[in-house]
């Protein structure tokens, strides 16, 4: 676990300002740069010591057998996992005869930085050798926005008091060895040498290294070229072999001169191009990067992210500490998607192997909320990218599942299924209705035509069709979904699963009226009335299991019956339960790991009175024990639905601080995209209480004590809107675009260039005690937690250096 | 599949009259010879062709690791694996220049048969060699049930026309290669040279070999010794090596003249003795046997089966091929059990490496009750096995399922868990309540009082124990088991699965009972009146879900109310249905693989009324489609129970005949033992309707149109009893023992030395029409399917000639 305070609290910026080797893992995803295309993890430049060196390029990925002791049928034949890559980063550093290494010599200053505006990760670095050589060295990297095969690093090597012989090597290198996994299901398969060289060559300052995985036959190419500043003396020579490609810069350097490296990389790869294919690819990237060359690139990158920002810009009053951390997230998930373009949106984003660089379900269900109203073009292409993959979905269904319409896998990145384990993988079903779900949000959120005919309604049909199929109607007349897993996966193959029929009826519902809007493009997808009709009908009496007893939804049929986890008897060192309780006992009893019924709640909320909102959320507070890092901004959005807003800002700490604090333990392996979204949702969703109706923006914020003023920005039809929350008063703007009606607490008005401050009705906070937590498991105690920082070492940045 | 009329119909053997090399696998089960500690498949002599080669050693296992895509706590880290030990059958022949190999020259002739009554296997061919040299071979096969370490052959080749050089090699060959799996889950793992050679010797006509397994450490010994009668010049040769012994007889033949050797071979295993203690055990076994003789063997071989026999004789005159079939599993039972001296019983006994040769719940539920009645001792042998590896099961229920008591293990040799897939393994907790059931009725039919107080209560107590961790009291005030699986195996993990509940209900109440006679040996093992106290209390309020609206019980909760399976659109080629389709849809749809609910109405009689079983039958009939060989004899005992008696007499049919028509496709991997020992239940149970109440034999017999008479033999308290039902009466006889209180349709009377003549009475046929079964799933017709058997090419063998 990352050690508060490693991380300095700048509102624009994210510090580390001691290198830590024992969270140096941790710190590499934190510090990882990507623009959904290439992702390079904040390995140091020398490439050693390392926690996890990471060179990611989206979708490339390896085969592997997916091993069964008893295999059942339908069972994946092999999973896929996402590869390191050739590394393109490593700039190795000879001062003297001393390799640069931070584990010899003395470590003066240790400083890097993530620069949320600028989009670069910087490092610097006073160095003595053993031999008491001095040397600064100060870099700077960045993955591109705007070129999106590029990423650079701007690298000073610099003698302080004596004169000094550096020379720096500058490498592509492919195979790296990786360190072995440690069983940790959630991590990943480590491949011993996935690469297979094709082509490697050196001429001048720029070099190639083509490769060719082994099984899923992907051909990656990497490239770099240089342009490099030292003294006169200043000597070159480059080579490569099949998997390292080398530049060697040799300087003398007198006190105070510098050597600098601007390397460009470039990254390009494909399933079907051939080798000249992709060698060709990769060489006009690099001459277009060289062309915008180090400052353009900077520049370019700058204004990409001023654009987001003024888009995307949240600020939290009162809590730094969240500010900077909800920015962190917001910059993060800009990352995973910015440029991925048709490409899946894995997990942990391209920031790590965790979950094998797979993209599950949560990305549509608590990433592409974030980012229709942010980027809402990022959203569109993961969704495009879902419709890509359709007819994989549809073969799936038919051929693993046997069912009609589109089953998408649980976990891929190719689009083909890679679960080793059904009741947690082809049994979560729910998937389809949360990629229906975020593109009909998205819709929504931008009236797009194109995409409503093009994506949406393929995709729905597809998905309708699966429910379709799967669900049928029981003695009672209602139409039931068995044996089936929802989001909490301490619970499996359970019947009615609220949240998974909440969705499939409002996918079911929507791909009817999609189809009646688009009559002729329905008729191209074969879609009849008499399908329509089943589809209508199938939503209108979808079952909703209700316990009439407790006045409680049961998250599944006969839920709220079973026995209740003796959380008592559960030590802390037992969690997560998963690790030390197996799933025969797990499944059986009320113990919840993560939101399930009530993300039900957040995502439908018309389907629950305010009354059974609040009995639920008591019921599952109860019993959820937060084991998955997809539950605590869904649990800040209920709370602060049903009225308590302090247990609803203990929450969104949790959600925010996730991987600066890496309180799962895990952040090595990547960063949580979701919890990092879903810590604006909270603000967003949860005190904003934000719920578009109707083409209407329906607003009721209130704040919790312990945030003075929340503001954030929000695209919705071409609209840009920003919304500051006070503690009485709210005050909407409309920064571009036509006039909107938006409501406030109920109340209707017409959003124009005029400001409109609307007072915050009084009454709003729960009267009921906050619920209770299963003993162990309540979130830290936000206010409490910020008070333990300031008096203790928690350092406050200057606000703008990085 | 073995194609009809591949054996003669005789009343005492089983005989093959010509070879068919494609069915060779599935006629080497037919005719494995076994004790319960030596197994030795029906190989042809010569080794070769085989269709699987087939050596075991009871409780003689390897591990192999048990990989998992994405592991589980809780998952097994290794599974065991019967294997195929060193092969001491092989007499290999050379006549003149030729090796005797059936697939080359020609075979005249050639007839092998099992005899019922002398326990042996022989085997007779007349060949000529591709040179024209005419050969007969005859040998006699046993593996001694009363040397418990001791096969023997007797092996005869004889010149018939012309003068013949022959060279016997009599080996003992360990790690032979074998043909590699087929994927089907039900066959075994392979290993490759599971053997490590320890010590080799030959000396005189004597050669031993040992040998350890690799990684389960077990030392294992054969030994093989000869007797050699032949011309004057006949020369003899021995000599040893790592895995392979052998004695090599040469001789030359006039016509007329015969080579005969009779080898004795020996087998020894210890996962504790040294390697000399080994070797003394299985030289010391070789020189009894040489003691006893080859006639004294088979002297003794055939007495014990007369003992058996006159214990276990039945009857079915009508229906000689239904009276065969049962004679066979009769005899096949008790080789898999007779020696097995406190190790498990397989589900496949020592006749092929079918399920990794593991011992599953189906021994005590199909296989003891018939030991029970018919060879009580061997019954209790394998209980007394299930309480040695007691401990065990308390580890693993502590350790891998975090439950209280003894949890035993799915599938096992040595008791230690072996399941790699937990839905269906781990999770059909039924076992437990499976194995204090037959502990239960050993000691009703035998009232042993040494076994009751050192296997039935620690037994009871300990599963007791786990039952009371695993249910918990619901709002309704009733004692409920979540989350398990019962024997269908096409559902898994539901809610108060009415067998295992059922099961569980008595086994508690049965361990208070015990423990309360028992009081001084309960506290011994900690059970405290309170305890007992628990374990009464939630017998009596075990949850037994009831569908009211049908009037049936489901098999679990909400079951009758899930989706039926389309079996309409379901091809033949589809079944069995686990090979074609998802668990993810088999689990959420009524459709069952094998009585679970019809199974529980058989184990549980008194639970149901008689409409219930009626309308249960009737029910699940409809959606059972017999995909496991444990299904048909249960079918049969309820059809007959509820007045379906021409449905039973199929059921009967499909039961019997499993293995010698080979109907589910892999007799090849071994006996479906329990198939086997249902159907003996079918005529005792089914339709002599025995049943054991306080003491007292109840019957309420009736016959199918298609048998004129059934006369079974039955152990009972120290009595040995016959019953013979006629289509209008009943004959009762004790043979031996005192009077017994007998019920015949109600009517009580004491059954003394005369035999008591009762009237059936008329209208036991129900009215209702025969259930329906699914689509293309009815058994076939057996009264149809004889006549077609009599009208086409169907053999009738003479009577006593083997």
């Amino acid at each position: 676990m990352i050690s508060h305070p490693n991380f300095e609290i700048q509102p624009w910026s994210v510090a580390e300002t001691s290198l830590n080797l024992d969270v140096l893992a941790q710190s590499e995803s934190v510090f990882a740069l990507s623009n959904g295309h290439i992702g390079l993890r904040g390995n140091l430049d020398e490439g050693e010591p390392h926690g996890l060196p990471g060179t990611y390029l989206n979708s490339v990925y390896e085969e592997r057998p997916l091993p069964f002791a008893e295999a059942g049928y339908g069972d994946p034949d092999s999973g896929q996992t996402i590869i390191n890559v050739t590394n393109g980063k490593l700039i190795r550093l000879l001062v003297d005869d001393e390799p640069f290494d931070v584990r010899y010599g003395i470590c003066h200053d240790h400083r890097r930085c993530l620069d949320l505006r600028a989009g670069v990760l910087t490092r610097s670095v006073r160095w003595s050798s053993p031999a008491s050589k001095v040397v600064e060295v100060h870099s700077t990297r960045l993955v591109s926005f705007t070129h999106r095969a590029v990423a650079a690093i701007r690298y000073e090597v610099k003698a302080t008091d004596r004169p000094l012989r550096v020379v720096a090597q500058s490498e592509l290198v492919a195979n790296e060895t990786l360190p072995s996994g440690d069983g940790d299901p959630r991590a990943s398969a480590v491949l011993d040498s996935p690469l297979v060289g094709v082509e490697s060559l050196a001429a001048g300052k720029k070099a190639l290294l083509v490769h060719r995985t082994r099984k899923s036959g992907l051909l990656v190419g990497a490239g770099m070229d240089h342009e490099v500043e030292g003294p006169q003396a200043t000597n070159m020579q480059s080579e490569a072999f099949s998997d390292v490609a080398r530049l060697t810069v040799a300087a003398e350097l007198e006190p105070g001169e510098s050597l600098v490296l601007v390397k460009y990389l470039a990254y390009g790869w494909s399933s079907q191009r051939s080798r000249p294919g992709v060698h060709d690819q990769v060489m006009a990237a690099l001459a277009a990067a060289r062309l915008t060359g180090w400052d353009g690139l900077v520049r370019a990158q700058r204004r990409f992210l001023d654009e987001y920002w003024a888009t995307a810009e949240v600020e939290v009053d009162g809590d730094p500490e969240v500010e900077q951390a909800v920015r962190f997230g917001l910059f993060h998930i800009l990352q995973a998607g910015a440029r991925a373009e048709r490409r899946p949106m894995p997990a942990k984003g391209l920031t790590g192997p965790g979950y094998d660089g797979h993209a599950f379900w949560d990305t549509e269900t608590f990433v592409l909320p974030v980012l229709t109203y942010t980027r809402p073009e990022v959203a569109a292409d993961v969704l495009r990218w879902r419709a890509s993959v359709l007819s994989e979905a549809v073969e799936r269904a038919a051929g693993r599942l046997d069912l009609a319409g589109a089953g998408f896998p649980w976990r891929t990145i190719s689009g083909v299924g890679s679960s080793g384990y059904w009741p947690a993988g082809a049994a979560a079903v729910h998937v389809n209705a949360d990629i229906a779900g975020a593109a009909l949000q998205y819709l929504d959120a931008t009236q797009d035509d194109s995409f409503e005919t093009e994506v949406a309604l393929p995709l729905l049909v597809g998905t309708a069709r699966f429910w379709a199929s799967l669900g049928y109607y029981g003695p009672d007349g209602r139409f039931h979904i068995d044996g089936v897993t929802g989001p909490d996966e301490y619970s499996a193959l359970a019947d009615d699963n609220v949240y998974t029929n909440l969705g499939a009826k409002k996918n079911l519902a929507a791909a009817a009226e999609l189809c009646a809007r688009h009559a002729d493009q329905a008729l191209e997808l074969d879609v009849s009335d008499e399908e329509r009709g089943t589809w209508t009908k199938a939503a209108q009496q979808m079952a909703i299991p209700f316990d009439t007893r407790l006045g409680v939804h049961p998250q599944a049929h006969r839920f709220t019956e079973q026995q209740t986890w003796d959380f008592a008897s559960t030590r802390e060192d037992q969690y997560p339960l998963m690790l030390h309780f197996p799933y025969l006992e797990l499944y059986r009893k009320q113990v919840v790991k993560q939101a399930d019924l009530v993300l039900a709640m957040q995502l439908h909320p018309d389907e629950f009175t305010d009354e059974q909102k609040a009995a639920n959320f008591a019921y599952y507070e109860a019993i959820t024990v937060r084991d998955s890092s997809l539950s605590a901004s869904t649990q800040a959005v209920i709370a602060a639905e049903v009225g308590h807003l302090d247990l609803a800002y203990d929450y969104l700490g949790e959600a925010a601080l996730m991987d600066l604090k890496d309180l799962e333990h895990n952040t090595r392996d990547g960063l949580h995209m979701a919890a990092l979204a879903g810590a604006w949702t909270v603000l967003v969703v949860g005190f904003g209480r934000m719920r578009p109706v109707d083409g209407r923006l329906r607003f009721s914020p209130r704040l919790p004590a312990g945030i003075s003023r929340i503001a954030f920005r929000i695209c919705y039809r071409d609209r840009r809107l920003q919304v500051e929350i006070h503690p009485r008063q709210a005050i909407y703007r409309l920064i571009s675009g036509q006039p909107l009606e938006v409501s406030h607490h109920g109340q209707s008005f017409e959003l124009a260039s005029e400001a409109v401050v609307l007072p915050i009705p009084d009454g709003l906070v729960s009267r009921e005690p906050s619920p209770r937590q299963p003993a162990g498991r309540a979130p830290v105690h936000r206010l409490k937690d910020r008070e333990a920082d300031i008096d203790g070492s928690g350092e406050r940045g200057e606000s703008e250096r990085c």
